[in-house]
């Protein structure tokens, strides 16, 4: 297989999956952890490698490497895998997702901005998703005859769920960073703290599941991922430990036939509290009814949601400023129509660069995230 | 359909399903109950209808009326439904339940002392389970490709939970009753304040899906009704409201497609959590690994325990008595051997006598329970 991200979190336990499964690996990309990049290259040996910051190439120790953003399309098209592993960060992970689908190859995503933003233009049925939510759902829904009402996904609470809201204007990125379950990368950890993680899961599970009535809940334990509503009166729920391996290992092997984490204790688990997102923390996820609405706002969201952070994590604006910026982006485009892929690229320049303007940024250095 | 216990809680529930999706009712049975079993019959006009009380047929507004347990049997012989709804109570379901499989028709089962009498001699995989544990069960294990590991019912914990075990000694059959979250009859009732229920839940679970890999804990809220632990480290959990017109419906319709019950509010649920079931006080389940070693002892188990309960609800015994005489006649039979369904009924009623003869019973009277 083909892993995309290989030096993130999900990306190393994507390859810890692929070792102990002797699951040949043809191909690594990663941005600029070229240490990491070259320990994976030792170890599974792939055909090609990609590393998108242009000016590592000569630190890479391998002779077919590819770069720039260009470069992870070109290295798709020699790459004869059935299977990729889509786990780059941020929009940056579109443009591959689309071209995976194109050459007729198996997604499995990790890479959630692919369908926040272009959802619309992939085949969302054939996309194996890597997300712990998602996964979940796919679980509890398989197989399943009786029909469904409604989704539920979970929310930790992200790391300022205890922080008062007046604390929130002053929170640092230290603080945004500690997350209280997961152990991720930083975009998406920020993401966590604000709820825009959680509002993008519902427009993934939109786009996988083609229904509209998703919704969901607080419960801090983080071991209870997803619920489906059955029509019926029933609700099922999945629990599994906070181990990203499991959703993996269901998206690289298909059908699973062995222990992959242990099953939880179920007699020593936290009592398991489910509570309404606060809107007036996590004002963005009052988004929520609104693109499911009209799911083309994901591009404009995702956009100035990406400035939002850079700027954060580089100490340019506050914590709350970046919902500030998504809402603001959001009034000045929300009337923008979809009809071609393309479309999508345009309306992120756009959007990024009325957004910079907005918290009068000029972030040149986009390797923050 | 036919119902068998039609003036029981699940015969009530089953007929209100009854009515609401237009299935004709071909025969009714009851136990003594003839003024429900009237306006009953007055309702669903059935074909056929039965009363075990001989000395009650003249009440009963009927020109086709059998009596006694031989004629529920003659009964199943003259109707012509494809389903039998079996929600009689006690060691007197077993016969019905092996004759509604003799002569092809769906057995759908909410005696649970069927199973765990003579689990061995039924066509376990052909029974619908109405039992919201096993119901759960059922909806979890529907369509999933990933190997099941171990499966776990929930206990709501009985009338006793939060008794300190020295209360227990002088409880009396008012307090039994009090059962915390489900409306039931008393024999039921009893054997949920004793956990006697749970063991047998855990029997019928071995019969229904042929694992021995099942416990149960305590879920007070009553609302997780059973969980699946699956081989890759996926647990999944079935919710639903306490109402038993869910776990029928399914039973009654084969799929479900519309409404049943309202989903559960996530929002307003209690705090869940789940705890081991105290052996000290509920001696009873400790029984669990010996009864999944040998299937055979649900005979002694129930026969003994029916004597209990019947003893202890008209006040000749004390509540933890009925324990103390299933231990006492596991002793004495434990050896049994099982070949032939007729065994049953031969050791069914040689533990009746020798558990009476221990707790110095003369009990002629058999319609306490």
């Amino acid at each position: 297989m083909v892993v995309l991200g290989s030096t993130g979190s999900i990306g190393v336990n994507t390859l810890d999956i692929a070792k102990t499964n002797d699951i040949a690996v043809e191909a690594l990309s990663c941005k600029k952890n070229y240490k990491l990049l070259n320990e994976q290259i030792e170890k599974f040996k792939p055909k090609f490698v990609h590393i998108g910051d242009k000016s590592l190439k000569s630190f890479v120790k391998h002779d077919r490497v590819f770069t720039d953003d260009s470069g992870i399309l070109d290295m798709l098209d020699e790459c004869k895998s059935e299977l990729v592993v889509n786990a780059l960060v941020g929009f940056a992970g579109l443009a591959p997702s689309l071209k995976i689908q194109k050459i007729n190859k198996t997604l499995a995503l990790a890479n959630k901005e692919s369908l926040v933003v272009g959802g619309k233009f992939l085949d969302c049925k054939a996309i194996r998703a890597i997300d712990s939510e998602h996964f979940g759902l796919n679980f509890l829904l398989s197989g399943q005859k009786t029909p469904v009402k409604s989704l539920v996904i979970t929310a930790s609470g992200g790391a300022f769920y205890k922080t008062p809201l007046k604390e929130l204007k002053t929170a640092t990125p230290a603080m945004a960073l500690k997350h209280p379950n997961w152990d991720m990368g930083a975009k998406i950890t920020i993401d966590s703290a604000t709820m825009t993680n959680k509002l993008f899961e519902i427009l993934e599970a939109f786009w996988l599941y083609g229904i509209k009535e998703i919704d969901a809940v607080v419960e801090q334990t983080s071991m209870i991922h997803a619920l489906v509503n059955f029509i019926d009166g029933s609700t099922t729920a999945h629990i599994c430990n906070t181990d990203m391996r499991l959703a993996i290992a269901h998206a690289v092997l298909g059908d699973v036939k062995k222990e992959i984490l242990p099953s939880v204790d179920l007699l020593s688990l936290a009592k398991i509290e489910f509570k309404k997102i606060d809107l007036e923390k996590f004002p963005i996820f009052s988004l929520k009814d609104k693109v499911l609405k009209n799911p083309n706002l994901g591009v404009i969201i995702n956009a100035s949601n990406e400035i939002g952070v850079e700027a954060f994590l580089a100490g340019k604006c506050g914590f709350l400023d970046i919902s500030k910026v998504v809402f603001k982006s959001l009034e000045k485009f929300e009337n923008l129509e979809l009809k071609e892929p393309d479309e999508l690229f345009y309306y992120d320049n756009l959007v990024r660069e009325f957004a910079k303007n907005e918290l009068k940024l000029n972030l040149k250095d986009r390797n923050v995230i």
